[in-house]
Parts: structure tokens; C-alpha cells; sequence
């Protein structure tokens, strides 16, 4: 008798379990044929060797006011590590007060991105990181003045001797950028889903299993996938209706200003969606604050599909797995200005 | 014959320490009756018990660039714990690319202060962190905007609920102030002088403490005493002579403007020296970058005294050792907007 209670037990709580968890027994090995986790050691980079000295010069140099023409902004102020490694601003704001034309992407696991910045014109973080700190309505500052105001500072020399061992002349805007690359391929930021993937079914609810399963149904992780969930490739923007001019504004043509190629009109590169609970607003416009709406947004432009709001509901659930951990850092101290340093300035040279 | 010589070379050395330092032999006990080292705990503020929650909330706090009404500047901006707990600049640059009146003082060590800001219109730190917020030309904020700002993201509230048990209704713009404040008394900078005052008579060189001698006898610590070598009272910038109104400008008559006297025309708080080192540029109208310079300034408009290049260079000696260790911030982690957050705006508004 007893035996055959707890078989009945057995087979209602099986019963239950199955008709409250329609999630594919493959899930994690269609999953992982998508997919993959974050490692758990620093990733390499090309031409750019990653020693702890590096990574900690890199952080000084991330966080630096003195980077900018101004004093007022370093990578971090669009990049912020407190908030989702971005500045959850439209477009962020910079030198002069002035716009900048896309959101600000997360500096968070970009490492793992085949490319740099919404339209991937910077193939790496080096090549990245050369960019804000040069452009006008940003930092609006010049190698040149970098290398100066870094050289005016004689502890900033002895780490960049210490970070490029044997280099004659270690001080170099090439140098910055490597630096700056070494330290962010340090913010990784391993998640429920890695867990998941590893391994550990617990890691997911069984609706944020759901919401994977109807990511890949639907075709979301044709563009969103590999490592970052996105990150990977470039596709326009309303590949089957394009969605309204608030959304993509028209004279933003995205990768047709890297390729000059017809083909690339409003092509983007599909962004990378680790973290994507904590980094609103969305799209290269940020014009859209809400993570339901952006899906919902996805689904008409790149599917054809109107999501019902369940299924957004279930997709919004898979992607807050990809909240991360985030990287411990503790806030540097840098070098204090000498006589020699270049003085900030705040000024707007209008070309 | 041997004892002889031994003798020989004690008086030697004796003779040449004495004449290569004639610092005096009670020096210690002088400074003592000036200055105080300090304290090796978190110090009590008024009407505010400091606590392990609290200080971790006003730590995220002062990071958080959401306090301000456009996204972009936190305490921290202007209050740079990387670069001296100051923003390296002549007056700060705000909101609109605006710039403020006066100098950002430093951070660090301003719980000592008698009073916060130049003219010392806040009577403590929880008082002044309530300035900027607001102010149009910095943060531009509101308490009504920040409240609701902190009351859309449930980790907030949570977390005020543990920095301020047992209230009602723990998110007010108050216990913000009150959170940054408890903050702001954890950063402390132990110094060399703080060793030497406490005993270590290594902590500083010979011309260290021949710069110390100088200042008192010289009378910089007439003004520039107790805890922060300064911060503690009130004196006229000009005692002897008035500096020119490229240092002085006329349209700021300092404490004039919170007492409404004649007298305190052009008085200001005698400025905190420790890390005096690491916050140029320097005077309310940070309009000197030199220290040495700044130094020679005072001499003749404090002292009526030319300090001579010699004097100079000591007494930049001893300030130098007022360069403490910095506190250690983790960087913080903070709470994610929720579709109630008030959207971040950088347009300014003119009255």
C-alpha cells in the first residue's frame, strides 16, 4: 500500500511537472549549437599580450578625466561600470554639451564582439578606444595632447614602462588604446544562461527556459547569437518593415558610411543583448526606454511577426538571464598633474 | 686610543646633525598645540549615526550620475575620488556646459571643516550635499525629481530602508544628504605629517619639517590649523594686501553673500591643506595652478611677507606631506532604472 502511494505520488508530481514545463528536453544542446558561455579567464586579443600591469594601467587610463580636452569626461562617464557599462542615455552628452549621434553600447564583454561600435567600423577595443577620445562631441581631444598631458606625469610613465616592458618609448596613443583594451577585456560578466549552458538547470526558471526556447523558435538568435547574443554580425535594421523614423532616423545609414556599399543602407550590427536588462535605451537611437517594446519592436521589423504579449513577456524573462555578475573593480588613484600637464579646457572649436 | 676615536666620530656626527638641521627640538610639541592628526576611526557628525548600510548607500549615491537631472554628473564628477576628491579644474564645469562660481573643494578629509564651501554656508556635510544637486549650473536637480528618481528602483528603497531602519517613509532627500554625508566621513587621508605628529620621527625629512617650522613661525597657521591644516575658520583674502582680481575677482565678495556684513567682504574659509598637493588649481577663483606660487601669494597677501625661493620651496615641502593615502572605494554596483524612472534631461532651463 505504501509502495503504491508513493508511486502514485510519483507519477502526479511527474504529471505536474510535465504540463507546467513545455520546454524542449534539447533546449541546452539547441541552446549550446547557438550559444556559448563566457570563459572563465581573460580572453586574448590580437597583437596585445594581457599582463596584470597592463590591466591596471588600462583601468587608470578608463577612468581618467584628463583623457578629455575638458577634464570633465573619461571612458567611463558614457561607459559607466555602475550602471550596465553604458551611460542609459539617448545619446550621451559630451564635450560642449553636444550630442552624440548613437547610443552609447555597453563596454561590457565587448571583448567577445566581432567588431567595435554600431556599424563595427573599429575592428577591435584598440582601435575603439582611439575613437571617443578624438571625436568632437566627445572627449574632443587629440593624441597628440593625450600623449603629452600622460608624459607630463611621471607615474603614469612608470606604468606604461612597466606595461610595455622594453619599449623605448612606452608612451604612445597606440599604447593607451592597448591598455585601455587589456583592462576592459577584464569586464566579463558570467550570468544565469552561462550557467544554464554549463550545466545547472536551476540556474533558469522554467519561463526564462520558455523565453530561450521561443527566441531561437522564432528566430531572434538568427542575428542574436554566439557569446555576446549578438555581437556577431550586421543586418538592416527592418529586414521585413522598417519600423518609424523616430525609431531609425533616416540620415543615420549605419554600416553604409564604413562600406560605401548600397547593400548596407540602415545595416547595423545586431546588438549584443548580455546585460540588455540594465542598458535602456535601446537601438543605435536609444529612442526606445522599454525592453518589452524593444522586443516587440524586433519582432514586427526583423520577423514579420507581431509577439503576443505573453511571448514578449517569456523573451523579457530569458533576457534578464543575461544580467551578469559584474567585475569587481576598486576606483583607481591616479597620477596628480604637474606643472607640465596640458590644462583643460572646455572651449568648442567650431570647424 | 680606540674609545678615542669613537668619541671623535660621535661628536663628529653629532655636530653634523645638528648643523644640517636646525629644526627645532620641541617642533613637535609646537604643532601639536596647532595642529591635530587624524583620528584612526570614522569621526560622529551631528544627527546622523554612522553605520556600515548607510555608508554603502551613500557611496552609491555620490557615484550615481542619475542624481543629477541630466544623467551625466554625480558627486563625483566635480569630487573626484581618483584625482584628489576635486575635479582638477578652474570652476567646475556643470550642467548646459556650464561653469560654476568657485573652485570644487576637495572631498576628502571635509568632515573635519567647521562649515562646507568657500564661504562656509553649509554648516555640515549633509547641508552641502544638498547644494549641487539643485544648483543650475551643476547638477540641476530637484529633491522632489531625485526622490522619485531613488523611488523607481526597488534596490534603492530597500537599501534606504536598511541605512534608516525603522522609518516610515526612509527616501527622502534628508537621508540622501544624510547617506553621502556618512560617506564623505569615511574619506580620510592619513599623511606623513599624521605619522610625525603621532611620534615617527622618520615620516618626514629635514626640510619637511624645516617647512613646518617655517609655517608656524611665519604665520601660516595663524589661519591654516587644527585637524585640516586649514577649514577652520574665516579670514579676508587680502589681510595685508589685496591679490589682483585676476586671483580675487570683485563680483565675489565671499562670505559677505551668507552674513550680509561688511566686514566679511571678500572673507573666506582659510582653505583645508591636506592633499593640498593633489588639488590644483588653487584659491576660490582657481586661477593659480602653481603651489609654489599659490604659497608665495599668501605670503604677500596674508603675511606682508615676500617669502623668499628658499622659503618657499620648504614650507611646498611640509604641504607635501599633507598628501595623505587614499581611501579605498570599491567601485559600486547600482540599481537599474525601471520604466518608472524619470527620464534623464539635458536641457536647460533659463530663469
Amino acid at each position: 500500500m505504501k509502495r503504491l502511494l508513493i508511486s502514485v505520488a510519483a507519477l502526479l508530481l511527474a504529471t505536474t511537472a510535465f504540463s507546467a514545463d513545455p520546454v524542449p528536453a534539447d533546449l541546452r544542446e539547441t541552446a549550446l549549437s547557438t550559444f556559448k558561455p563566457l570563459p572563465s579567464t581573460i580572453p586574448a586579443v590580437a597583437n596585445n599580450p594581457i599582463t596584470p600591469d597592463k590591466i591596471a594601467l588600462g583601468k587608470a587610463l578608463f577612468f581618467d578625466p584628463r583623457m578629455s580636452a575638458s577634464g570633465v569626461f573619461s571612458c567611463n562617464s558614457c561607459h559607466n561600470l555602475a550602471t550596465g557599462g553604458d551611460d542609459n542615455l539617448e545619446t550621451s552628452i559630451g564635450h560642449g554639451w553636444q550630442k552624440g549621434p548613437r547610443n552609447a553600447p555597453t563596454a561590457l564583454n565587448a571583448v567577445f564582439n566581432i567588431a567595435q561600435f554600431w556599424d563595427g567600423r573599429a575592428e577591435d577595443l584598440k582601435a575603439q578606444a582611439k575613437g571617443p577620445v578624438q571625436a568632437g562631441v566627445e572627449m574632443a581631444n587629440t593624441p597628440t595632447q593625450v600623449v603629452a598631458t600622460l608624459k607630463s606625469m611621471p607615474q603614469y610613465v612608470e606604468w606604461f614602462k612597466a606595461a610595455f616592458l622594453g619599449e623605448e618609448d612606452p608612451v604612445t596613443f597606440d599604447n593607451f588604446a592597448k591598455a585601455i583594451e587589456a583592462f576592459e577585456a577584464t569586464l566579463i560578466t558570467p550570468a544565469p544562461f552561462d550557467a544554464y549552458l554549463n550545466g545547472d538547470d536551476a540556474a533558469m526558471t522554467i519561463e526564462q527556459k520558455q523565453g530561450l526556447a521561443l527566441f531561437i523558435d522564432k528566430g531572434c538568435s538568427s542575428c542574436h547569437s554566439g557569446i555576446n547574443v549578438g555581437g556577431e554580425g550586421y543586418y538592416p535594421f527592418g529586414l521585413i518593415e522598417k519600423p518609424g523614423a523616430d525609431v531609425l532616423p533616416e540620415n543615420d545609414k549605419g554600416r553604409f558610411a564604413v562600406t560605401n556599399t548600397a547593400d548596407d543602407s540602415y545595416v547595423f550590427r545586431a546588438a549584443p543583448l548580455r546585460n540588455v536588462a540594465l542598458t535602456a535605451p535601446y537601438f543605435h537611437s536609444g529612442k526606445v526606454w522599454n525592453l518589452k517594446q524593444a522586443v516587440a519592436i524586433m519582432g514586427t521589423a526583423q520577423l514579420g511577426e507581431e509577439l503576443n504579449d505573453e511571448e514578449v513577456t517569456l523573451i523579457v524573462a530569458f533576457l534578464n538571464t543575461l544580467t551578469g555578475k559584474m567585475p569587481e573593480v576598486s576606483y583607481p588613484v591616479l597620477p596628480a598633474e604637474t606643472d607640465s600637464t596640458p590644462r583643460p579646457s572646455g572651449e568648442v572649436v567650431k570647424n
